[in-house]
């Protein structure tokens, strides 16, 4: 039976939408064009897709993540509430998935590889054809027109081109009457003389016009495109962009979970190509030229992103034993994945070596060059989730820490993405235990994210506030310690401090959550060390990448021990190595090909079937860790703290 | 502004539209559901999509093919008049386009090739492969565990997967509890250790059990597809069905306009690729198959056919200089051109020559082997356009005639397809110049097609009702001869002989259409031989493929000097020689490559740039010829008449 559903947003607006008996609430407002966040993917379990039934008939399925108090005023969860009849729904506010990311200038680390050289560096290439127009003397077809051309003046002996372009070129040659420039790749780089054409322009080019091509890096948060020259290697602008696949989960997990769903696939991947399609917009807007100019991609992102974008049944990933469908995925034309380049732009996905580690890894341990030295290197992506790689040009080992989005706000009560309102630096008076604190933009807050909660358990612990268990001390002077009964609690901000008048605070069930994800890397470094014999100690240079190091604070991740205790000028940190990554194997094929060597090196360890790892975990549960000689700058600075 | 139009067809049914002013008749009924044939594409030409306007505003931009009585009944042509307001239409019974075509037991001349072995004579491939579940300690990825199962197993070292398949990769090797059996294509005869995967399905497989294929021929008119095992090589099904594109044009200029219209060029996509499915869902039938069995797909056809069924412009090859895009079409996937094959089903279009000697004569050459003969062979192929092929083993030229499908009724006031209701077949006696005629069905008259216009010019020349000149004798004994304002016309059925109750006539300027047709075919032979400064009598063998010698009596079309005028024992009648070249190319790898060969090894001669063409069609016009000498058994038959 069809029935009316009268949707009331925020703002105002009202939508009525119709729908059949049984319809979850969140599929009606989806038809109904109204948008509602579901960080874990419509599972139930995060509790932020509540809305407010005003009137009709709605059953609750689970109301597990609401309080009595808000089902009694009407609360329901969208995911989890189906139309019985007609109903009148309140939509509040929806998190708005905002930040200045990076569209800022191209970052000065970037610098072309030296001795760059399109024409022996990599595989596109431009040359402009002079073609004789047909006569009844000279009948050749069009596209044997073009082959002999490039063969003769070109020394192409084999070309290719797709069924796509073949459509096109006859109106193409004509219209440049008979005079045309054309982009090709090569099949490889030691063979000039075979290619595959990606596009055919009608006019003559010069030399030194862009050809550009695109490095993207999918996070499971976070879009980043590096919009490139071929010609000249530079970068010439960098765009990042949340991952409009968030409002469908937050973690790979809660994709994968709604991808499974009836649709969920096809709207996950046009969510992923929208977001690239987006960003490609803002960066040619920026140049001056347009995303079908855009003749090549190379794509890194974990292994689920790379799942989901090409419309890969990712449900094998998320149940034991976690097996990808395709590691090394084979090469596209942007046409048959909806992204708007030129329609032949050959899209190259990044090899992955496992369900958690995936292309974002290879293409990181690329750009850091941990392959081709002889110092044991420790590498950490920390991102949505954690992946660690230890080795050198001898060796690679590899592991993933299942550490969940907690350090993205997730799983903590006050938690929050790093948007506008979010607290992102904490710091606490040893004596008066008063909080300072840093918001982004600069507002009342309205959270914390992830970087915040780790400066703010640090801050707590080195204060006394935390014990090594991450019991709150009651007992401590102060009206921001108080007993709840989910355990004690420290308030950060006063209700009339924030933003929606409510005491912003952590609780010990927050607390827990941060320690075992934090637990959970540090095992993960732990044991990989183990299984080559060898302890943290050894590792000459640890390399961070991701947004540690720019947004977070490492002295506090290493105080709670997130990361091991070691000498400052032992760690490097990369920001994003994976579109970095992207970027060197656009410019120089050599390393697209070392990409892949990486990818065959890579020794995966399955933490989950590893019996060492519990002991290892239960060891990290601590501030910092049951065994403080691990961490003896943290020691000292107790000890400081407790002597002043 | 809209308007609404109500439709009445001939089975009194009515259905309704809307439409805006200027809208054409016949894209109106299109929306509405409501057939009108337009044998010329919509050019106004042909006169066959007249309707009746019963009511209303409807204005006709042209009426040059009705008369000036059917105006004033209200007839106007769907493809040129356009709505101005609400209109009622009567539209007419459609020329139904049926007919028994070879829906027969396969036929016996076809014969696997001698010494058939699919593993060395053909690339594609079967194999069982069995692999070990994956588990925590093997966490290889699906598509890199079928690999090195195919690797060790089964000695391919390189594997490529379309996407498409790798998306569905997961599922099957969970269906099939990790054994499948695995279809694949080598990259060719030479090297059996790379190749493409064409599909991948559930469970171990028998090696005898059939992988089938088909060999096609898209025909202007017609489209045959034989159903191939390429386990034995044998043809297990040919089902042959008129192309479902003749309603939108009969010939291939008509369907190239059409074409370039708004949408005509998906259209006529989509209604060949319909066509080639019915076909393969018929055959399949036949066989308890389905066609996502079908893994491999040759095709030949003429170059327009082989350009519209891949959607690339065929403008070009309309207009001087006559180009096409594409004589070697690029390999497709099934799925890419919406053929309900196996997904991944590899589409191999046959290469072509030029714009008017296309796949179907290459393949044609092939299939009779004149390529590889010391014999001077000609070779011609009668469709709805002539093809001609002159040469041997050493050389090979060929022309095409614009004969037009005037022997398939069109441009002939009474012709018609060859459908029920055609007289196929007339004889004329010579004292009483009374026809005998064999009607196709077996019912009355309605016209006369192909087959029956040869036999009744060849009988009305024998029998003195016309001269060499073409002229209708009116001084005969008969009423069946008489002087109308178009000349004068013979009566082959009497009004009350016929289904729709009018004479069956043929006129002054139907036998001139039917010379100037013949007349260039005939023109073609001339030039050709001339080209190698040879004449017809040089030619050791005369193959003839198309419907000639099967529905055609060859006699009559030698007597009409359609054909050259020769021993019986040079002719060779070999059907549709298009399908079977693409059959001989499908099992044996080694004859596709030959195709190739042929194509490149063709010389095209353009007619219309031919300055002795012109001499040698007047020359033609003539029945038989003007130089009776050509056609000394003609000439024999005429004495013999005399004297009789």
């Amino acid at each position: 039976m069809n029935h009316t559903i009268t949707f009331t947003t925020s703002d105002g607006k009202t939508v009525t939408a119709s729908a059949l008996t049984g319809t979850l609430v969140s599929d009606a407002a989806q038809q109904a064009g109204i948008e509602i966040t579901q960080p874990c993917g419509g599972q139930g379990r995060c509790g932020r897709c509540a809305i407010q039934i005003t009137g009709g008939n709605v059953r609750r399925r689970s109301t597990l993540r609401l309080s009595q108090e808000a089902v009694e005023q009407g609360y329901a969860l969208a995911c989890q509430s189906v139309i019985e009849g007609d109903a009148s729904i309140l939509v509040p506010e929806q998190e708005k998935i905002e930040r200045n990311l990076t569209t800022d200038r191209v970052a000065a680390e970037v610098s072309v590889p030296s001795g760059y050289d399109i024409n022996w560096s990599q595989t596109v290439r431009r040359v402009n054809v002079r073609m004789n127009e047909p006569s009844m003397d000279d009948q050749t077809d069009d596209w044997a027109r073009l082959q002999t051309a490039l063969r003769v003046q070109h020394k192409l002996e084999t070309v290719e081109a797709s069924i796509s372009l073949l459509r096109r070129l006859g109106q193409v040659l004509r219209d440049g009457n008979w005079e045309v420039n054309v982009i090709y790749e090569l099949k490889n780089l030691d063979n000039h003389s075979a290619a595959h054409i990606i596009d055919v322009r009608p006019s003559i080019c010069d030399e030194d016009e862009p050809i550009y091509a695109a490095a993207i890096d999918i996070g499971t948060t976070t879009v980043s495109l590096w919009l490139v020259d071929l010609v000249t290697g530079q970068v010439k602008a960098q765009v990042a962009e949340y991952n409009d696949q968030i409002v469908r989960g937050e973690d790979v997990i809660s994709r994968i979970i709604y991808a499974s769903k009836h649709g969920g696939s096809d709207d996950l991947q046009h969510r992923v190509v929208g977001t690239i399609n987006k960003l490609g917009e803002t960066a040619c807007k920026r140049l001056k030229t347009r995303p079908d100019q855009i003749v090549k991609a190379i794509i890194a992102g974990n292994s689920t992103m790379i799942h989901l974008l090409l419309g890969i049944p990712a449900a094998s990933i998320r149940l034991a034993p976690f097996i990808t469908a395709v590691n090394h995925p084979p090469l596209m034309a942007a046409r048959e994945m909806g992204l708007h380049f030129c329609p032949d732009a050959v899209v190259d996905c990044l090899p992955g070596v496992a369900s958690y580690v995936g292309a974002d890894i290879t293409a990181g341990v690329l750009s850091n060059g941990m392959d081709d030295t002889d110092e044991i290197t420790l590498f950490i992506d920390v991102g949505t989730n954690g992946e660690i790689v230890l080795g050198n040009r001898d060796w690679l080992m590899t592991c993933a820490c299942s550490a969940g989005p907690a350090f993205e706000g997730a799983g903590v009560k006050d938690g929050m993405r790093a948007t506008t309102g979010a607290i992102e630096e904490v710091w606490i008076n040893g004596d008066t235990y008063e909080p300072s604190i840093r918001v982004i933009g600069g507002s009342k807050p309205r959270g914390v994210c992830g970087s915040g909660l780790i400066s703010l358990i640090a801050e707590m612990f080195l204060t006394g506030i935390l014990d090594k268990a991450g019991n709150v001390n009651l007992s401590l002077p102060t009206k921001r310690v108080r007993a709840t009964d989910q355990g004690g609690e420290y308030v950060i901000a006063w209700a009339d401090e924030t933003s929606h008048g409510h005491d912003i605070a952590i609780t010990r069930v927050d607390v827990d959550n941060l320690l075992r994800a934090k637990a959970a890397i540090y095992a993960g470094f732990t044991i990989l060390a183990e299984q080559v014999g060898m302890t943290l100690a050894d590792v000459e240079t640890m390399v961070i990448g991701g947004s540690f190091g720019k947004y977070v604070n490492v002295e506090k991740a290493m105080q709670i021990g997130l990361l091991p205790d070691m000498p400052w000028d032992k760690f490097k940190f990369l920001g994003n190595t994976s579109v970095k990554g992207a970027y060197f194997a656009l410019v120089d094929t050599r390393q697209r090909e070392r990409i892949s060597e990486i990818a065959s090196r890579m020794t995966y360890l399955e933490l989950s079937a590893d019996n060492t790892f519990y002991d290892a975990f239960t060891s990290a549960l601590f501030l910092p860790h049951t065994d403080m000689d691990k961490f003896p700058t943290v020691a000292e600075a107790l000890l400081s703290k407790e002597k002043r």
